[in-house]
């Protein structure tokens, strides 16, 4: 039996919205540690990745692991008819076929529940390795947002490349070129404000705006983001969750015609 | 002649809002006593009915009974040119096929006077007897309106349950369930967000959600709406207007396949 | 070389909006004394005129006369990307067939440059003769734009009529018709809420909605618009732009049938 609740159900709402742009069915994964899920988008292109630790939750039961497929578009429609200050039940009995979200209003004068079927959806888990990335930068995501947005009416693509004194986003269309450089800046009045670069070695990658842009449906979860880039890797770009996990999104870098000449 | 003039103008805008989408073309009837609206919607399904007494006016004059028919989208065309804070006066000479709408800003800065064209519309004025109900239910107009609207994202049909605990909203769909159940509840701090019960027995019968969310287009007009169910009447949906009068929604059950069969 | 610096960027976005939708592309002309442009509507009915005086720059440095033709729906598109709160720097190098435009945030931790190719444009500056006016009206230009948008639901053109007493916009359709007089007012609270009328002669004049309704783009520009018209000229339109200069709007009044025969 898996019944999970969680006060703050807004929560639940915002990781949809989140992920139903770039993942159209995906199973939920329920275990004793969590409750997560792993699914390449349509084009498979980019990977997302969401867990929301047991802690986090007010209630956390999950007597076996459970693999559930969901259509998200279904889910986030009926999670869209939960209250902003509801609280949310997912409840799902042993063996069965259905899954049921459950809204309490704060004052707990209206319940609905929402009963859905489930789907057989088949997936493998990759395995994510750790890795020591060349440069991490963590920046308000409002502003990632805007960024990502605003070069989209120039160009199809973005070059991030990553200093010791601060990121520069840029790309080119027909219209012109565009390059947004935002400054290191860690002494600002509130944290979430900050620019803030790590960095082993400076980095210059090119990403397909389109998925930067998806991700970015994830910026109402978290005030800042965090974008770590290696030449070798797929970028990760992370929104953490307060207190439960985190929405996680990898995209490979595109290769320049030059380097499509080697072996 | 006829001459009534509305201080609180807006008033009016809301009410054409509330019924221009279920109604296309009606007559407007005026007496010593009110003005008045009876309509049927346009597949003759529902029936709107609308009275704002004479004593909500500020100023009321009408020297005899009259009958305008109006083509309700121009109405609303024209009310919407109406200020938020504008006096509504309405005018139309006796023997005139015109109707005057005029609109006083409060300072008298501004003044706009509309003149429309008046139409022949031939209509029959049912007469609709007082009924007893099974169970009257006062709740939020805004939950009333919200959970409509929910509930359509899943399915077509309603079903509204009312026992003495409370009511119960239930549909069905291709991608699931639902039910939102609202308890009695009359110890809230303020009135009009109380969920009120009277019930002779329990009562259960089904509709269209299509229609319930264009009578949910009243919303602005009260803080509260009542749905009065009988098995064997039309639900009455009505919202009333503060010292004036109401709108009332008129909505037939749907009959169950089994009932069907009967004579 | 050119360089313009402007603190108050958004009163570029806000110029651009303002003649964006009736001119596609338009030469902007620089020299010591300001920054302008004049340009014919698509259909070479209506004339805008921008002005926006040397002295209202931070920084102004303009070497020598120059004329750079510009699309301006690219131009809008680039200058969305600047936050409202930006400083907007526009540069040209001489001889250079491109133009930058840099945004700086107040806090100069994000700095972005935008480069565009300028366009050939054949353009001729007609010289815009000083006239008097049978009549000037100055009124809020929130109330202007309110007008002419409501008139549009009812019909296509706009008789303004001017006497001493007041203002009067007058407009008829399949509908019918529609009278909105904002009457002379010099006693309010906010000088840019008056009304006010200088008047040598009354004066009626017919204009197409569809223009005055492009004009009013320009609203965010400034709290009053002035409307400057005679029987025999073009009603001049105008927005003031705080300290710096205006944006003018200029379009034939429509002669009435009877005139026609007229030689």
């Amino acid at each position: 039996m898996l019944e999970l609740r969680l006060v703050q159900g807004s929560l639940l709402k915002k990781v949809l919205e989140a992920i139903k742009e770039l993942v159209t069915d995906a199973n939920f994964d329920c275990s004793a540690t969590g409750f997560s899920l792993q699914a390449m988008d349509s084009s498979h292109v980019a990977l997302v990745a969401l867990l929301l630790r047991s802690e986090g939750f007010e209630h956390y039961r999950c007597d076996r692991n459970l693999s559930m497929g969901m259509n998200l578009g279904n889910v986030s429609k009926m999670l869209r008819c939960a209250g902003s200050d509801d609280i949310i039940t997912i409840k799902a009995d042993d063996g069965s076929d259905t899954v049921t979200f459950m809204f309490e209003s704060p004052n707990q004068d209206k319940i609905a529940d929402f009963e859905m079927k489930l789907m057989d959806i088949d997936s493998e888990h990759l395995g994510i390795p750790d890795a020591e990335y060349q440069a991490i930068v963590r920046m308000p995501s409002g502003e990632f947002s805007r960024i990502c947005k605003d070069l989209s009416s120039i160009g199809d693509t973005v070059i991030i490349s990553v200093t010791k004194e601060g990121v520069k986003f840029s790309t080119a269309g027909d219209i012109g070129t565009a390059n947004i450089v935002c400054r290191q800046n860690k002494t600002v009045d509130k944290p979430e404000e900050a620019t803030v670069i790590e960095m082993q070695e400076p980095v210059s990658l090119t990403f397909a705006l389109r998925y930067l842009n998806s991700f970015t449906k994830a910026t109402p979860l978290s005030e800042t983001v965090s974008i770590s880039l290696s030449s070798d890797l797929p970028v990760v770009v992370e929104y953490k969750i307060a207190d439960m996990g985190y929405v996680r999104y990898y995209l490979a870098p595109k290769i320049e015609e030059e380097e499509d000449m080697k072996p």
